[in-house]
């Protein structure tokens, strides 16, 4: 591991030898004394997609109106799939952007039962982003398929005892013959705690069961493996190191070896074999194209396309080692400066295991989070019950800007600016 | 009815009396030349959503980044699902934007389905849009709820004789104390033949069925009474009449006198009571909320919001009442200019049975199709076998667009301009 000094000079120099230090002018930067470290929630405007956004809306729908479906638009789901499968280690056709995460997963995780008739376990963890949760809850509910006299069981893997990272030990447990899916996000959105994605995988499919992948909070934060770890299904959202814009429509992918033999419960004609034949009986597309449903929001899929190039020129090798820099600074600087003010780890340490962004624990979190965006010209989270959470995105977060982060979060110790803020929480963060 | 004198001189009269005629500067416009019949099927441009986007992009992503969900984004699928509602008569809190028509009839399905456990039938008719069949066979290939031993059986209505309406009669005798649900368009995409709804739900009711309107091809073009009809449910885009930009996201609508009792399939944070306490358990929010999923398409979305705005001053019993003369005015001069060149009527002639579109049937209809689109500076669209279609989007289509495209393509046939083309069918329309 890295030696830090603890002196903003060295964040410095760190910066100066940062070989992916010019991609922050690639953004758009209206306040450069902000530190915004939300960028794992929403990611900042690429320049480039200032652009795309204008010549879309005057020239795309303005100019060509209808024709723009067969200047790009139809093919824009299969296209900008692929490019985001090249961050994922999707080989071409495995990929393609519709609806929402949510959506997504309701649709595979259908799929998956189907495929899996017999099988009634399902298996999540507790840290899993509360959607993901609430998606296999209504499936449970709504049964579907071949499985239709089902009773399902969802088990969420407990918390090992850090309270940071899942009981490995049940999860091994837990999968058994009958279990259909196991379903996980990669990186948890809370503590950042990074899954091994080969070895569970590897696990379930011993027994078995299908492997779902969420990488909301990995896509664009590390190099994923999808087809190597020979994954089977996996989705994710495009907002966050993706950089997308704010909801931008989210991906899927099916692995190739079982396209063929999945189906969709939503079948709409973007999924439709020979949408344009217009014909009255549902015919699925071949592949993954099956799993489209209906006419996706341009505006937002074309400028998200044009948002993803800052990141595939960086590379996704170059952007994990300075991410793993930036969160093991921050972890350092939390030991030493921070620590001694009351917080406490809320990721894991080992970078290894770690996503792009990390929490700090605080019983004060809450005001504190407060008072940062109030009175610091902070933007950080705040995640219930006590977690300040601080995301490094490496494209536009600089090493001074973690030191300089520390140093706001100790000014608002030090002065006790936290105190006149309320403890109850936000309506919305 | 109105006589039509044969003239393009009355044509410009007709426009000169025309009160919504300056509303076709609200929108932008290239090309003054070209003839654009399908609004119908993607609304133009106004002009007040290329300063939204540029705001939203640069404003709101770019400066407030995350901050943008606590200044009105979070809300927007209520605000403007309100909005909407003001043109389809829905009071406010029962109409939400969200994820695309077809996902919404799944979801509005699913839930109706589950409402009417014991009954089978599902009654819809052949000319309902292919999507909107698809998701049919998709419930009833995947049954769900409480119903999860039921199969399903779907009724298609058949054509009456004249191959352009639905036959009332079998749709009458058709819906019986096991129908669950009967779900038809509003306005039928090809031969923009339009239903009573209030007969039609009045009929379901009778028999206990509920009933679901796609409002994709009316929304925006004529009144809709939704509370006063009693509908129960319905759903529709916002890129037609609505002018939202390709693929903005639909809408759907559940009556408040059932919101308590209907559940969503897909349980997703969106439609969760609380979202922000992070729960693990799924608890549906009030009213028709829990019908949202996950975070939507912002840039699409509000965009759309801004460009409803021409529509919302103009009013929608002004724009029917110029639908129904430009409608008028067309079938007309079909009847005097081209019924002669082989042209014969694929729309109800009865303006009070018909939408804004009007569809002419020819067998060389793809051909003509091509040949006014290469040729001639016009923009219609061809649906299979043999409809040429046009639509009268009234907040920008004048009366001389009426007569022009009349004359476009009487010089089309006159000049035998279409043999040129293959017969076969477009990729993509």
């Amino acid at each position: 591991m890295t030696t830090f000094s603890p002196s903003r000079a060295f964040a410095l120099e760190l910066d100066s030898q940062d070989e992916l230090a010019s991609f922050r002018e690639q953004f758009v930067i209206t306040d450069p004394d902000l530190l915004y470290m939300d960028g794992n929630s929403l990611g900042r405007l690429p320049k480039v997609a200032v652009e795309r956004a204008r010549q879309l809306v005057k020239t795309e729908w303005g100019n060509d109106l209808i024709r723009g479906w067969n200047k790009g638009w139809w093919e824009a789901p299969r296209r900008v799939g692929d490019k985001i499968g090249t961050l994922i280690g999707a080989a071409a056709g495995q990929v393609i952007v519709s609806d929402t995460t949510s959506v997504n997963l309701y649709k595979l995780t259908m799929a998956a039962l189907r495929l899996q008739s017999g099988r009634k376990r399902i298996i999540t963890d507790q840290f899993n982003f509360p959607s993901d949760l609430y998606i296999l809850q209504g499936v449970a509910s709504f049964p579907g398929g071949d499985l239709r006299n089902t009773q399902y069981e969802i088990i969420r893997i407990p918390a090992a005892d850090d309270d940071i990272t899942p009981d490995l030990a049940a999860l091994e447990s837990a999968i058994n013959e009958d279990t259909a899916l196991v379903t996980l996000s990669h990186v948890l959105f809370k503590s950042g705690y990074l899954y091994d994605m080969r070895a569970i995988t590897d696990l379930a499919h011993r027994k078995g069961a299908l492997v779902l992948w969420d990488l909301s909070h990995s896509v664009g934060a590390l190099p994923i493996a999808l087809d190597d770890c020979n994954a089977d299904l996996a989705l994710g959202c495009t907002y966050k190191y993706l950089n997308g814009g704010p909801g931008a429509p989210a991906f899927l992918y099916v692995n190739k070896k079982i396209q063929e033999k999945v189906s969709s419960p939503i079948w709409g004609w973007w999924g439709q074999n020979r949408p344009f034949d217009f014909g009255l009986d549902y015919e699925p597309a071949p592949g993954v194209d099956r799993f489209l449903v209906g006419t996706q929001p341009m505006l937002s899929l074309l400028t998200m396309e044009a948002a993803l190039e800052p990141l595939l020129q960086a590379g996704m090798d170059r952007l994990r080692a300075k991410s793993i820099l930036l969160t093991d600074y921050a972890s350092t600087l939390t030991e030493e400066r921070l620590a001694p003010l009351g917080f406490s780890p809320g990721s894991p340490r080992d970078s290894a295991r770690r996503g792009s962004h990390i929490s700090i624990r605080h019983t004060d979190a809450y005001r504190i989070n407060r008072a940062l965006i109030e009175e610091m010209n902070v933007i950080p989270d705040f995640r219930a019950p006590d977690n300040l959470r601080l995301g490094f995105a490496p494209l536009y977060i600089s090493f001074a800007d973690v030191w300089d982060v520390v140093d706001r979060i100790r000014t608002v110790m030090m002065e006790k600016r936290y105190e006149k803020y309320p403890k109850e929480k936000l309506a919305v963060t």
